[in-house]
């Protein structure tokens, strides 16, 4: 005899809850001391949870990261109809608020384009999506060719890669690189108008 | 009584030598077995030395893998009165041939932007040089403005942010991304004429 519908059900919000709860608390954790600081130990702690009781809801440190990652892109996520080319500026101004979840995503990528990463995944899917994404606000901002000739498609990837290498030389050097002021150059490459 | 001054000097050749040898073996792990594979213990095989005795020249797998990308960027030098921008898109070709030196520099780039890891001067410095190398070469071709109108001083960093960016996406999709052509996409964006 297995459980009743409804206790089903209720287990299973039960078990999304504490999903969320967990990852809300590892960002915290994530933003007070960093990557490294990151432990499971410390997450666990923080929602009153073993190591062990932690494991059920996340098997491994990346795991979590990942959910993290998922997370932040729910929260930025804005409907493709409604995204402009300069809502990307003041994304990555926003971005260089907040340094310990950049680090984080910064740190992860890296370790996931190593052999079978946990997190190989996400960031390919991920890439994918944004790609498209992109190219789809280019498109609406652009039309089929922008200023310099090139298309929607082929800029995208473009867009992401320099979204990406900024935040390492901002990461590492934070005082000598402008990233926002950086981004804001790439989007006059574009055909932007100089503000 | 310490060494004569012919046997310290004897003595420091031969530990200089012994140092490249590793390092030379460690890029032929790496690109046979992945930046995960590469382990001290099989560099230490391939060079017939205990890990332990490793450990005399490279105390960490961190600072090994640091002075693979150190030799490799010695390899990779070009004199800056020999830069060309054309010559830039040559090297991303090149890269695309040797995912594994690749995947090492992506990998470590991300770590070292986590709290105090050995390898984030390494990429600090590094990031300073060539973004300097970079303005020069883009002054050299351009002059003062490119044709967009920014500065050499304010296009090098994108540049390097594009090269870096890139490598992520290619690395988890090689068969989507095709990062020569991307990379070119971005020189035309510079201003160079299409082919």
């Amino acid at each position: 005899m297995g459980m009743p519908y409804g206790d089903v059900m209720n287990a299973r919000v039960r078990g999304e809850e504490r999903r969320a709860e967990i990852v809300g608390a590892a960002l915290e954790v994530i933003a007070e001391r960093g990557y490294r600081g990151a432990s499971l130990a410390a997450v666990a702690e923080r929602v009153g949870l073993t190591q062990q009781g932690l494991l059920h809801y996340f098997p491994t440190k990346d795991a979590l990261l990942v959910a993290v990652l998922q997370e932040r892109d729910r929260w930025d996520a804005v409907p493709d109809t409604q995204w402009r080319v300069d809502l990307l500026a003041s994304l990555v101004e926003y971005n260089a608020m907040r340094p310990a979840i950049i680090q984080t995503f910064s740190a992860l990528l890296g370790e996931s384009v190593t052999e079978d990463h946990p997190a190989r995944g996400y960031f390919t899917e991920r890439y994918a999506r944004v790609r498209a994404s992109m190219a789809a606000v280019l498109r609406a901002e652009y039309g089929d060719r922008l200023p310099n000739g090139l298309t929607p498609e082929r800029t995208a990837p473009l867009l992401v890669a320099v979204m990406d290498g900024l935040q390492y030389q901002w990461l590492l050097d934070p005082e000598t690189v402008d990233m926002p002021g950086a981004f804001r150059d790439f989007l006059r490459l574009l055909g932007e108008p100089a503000d």
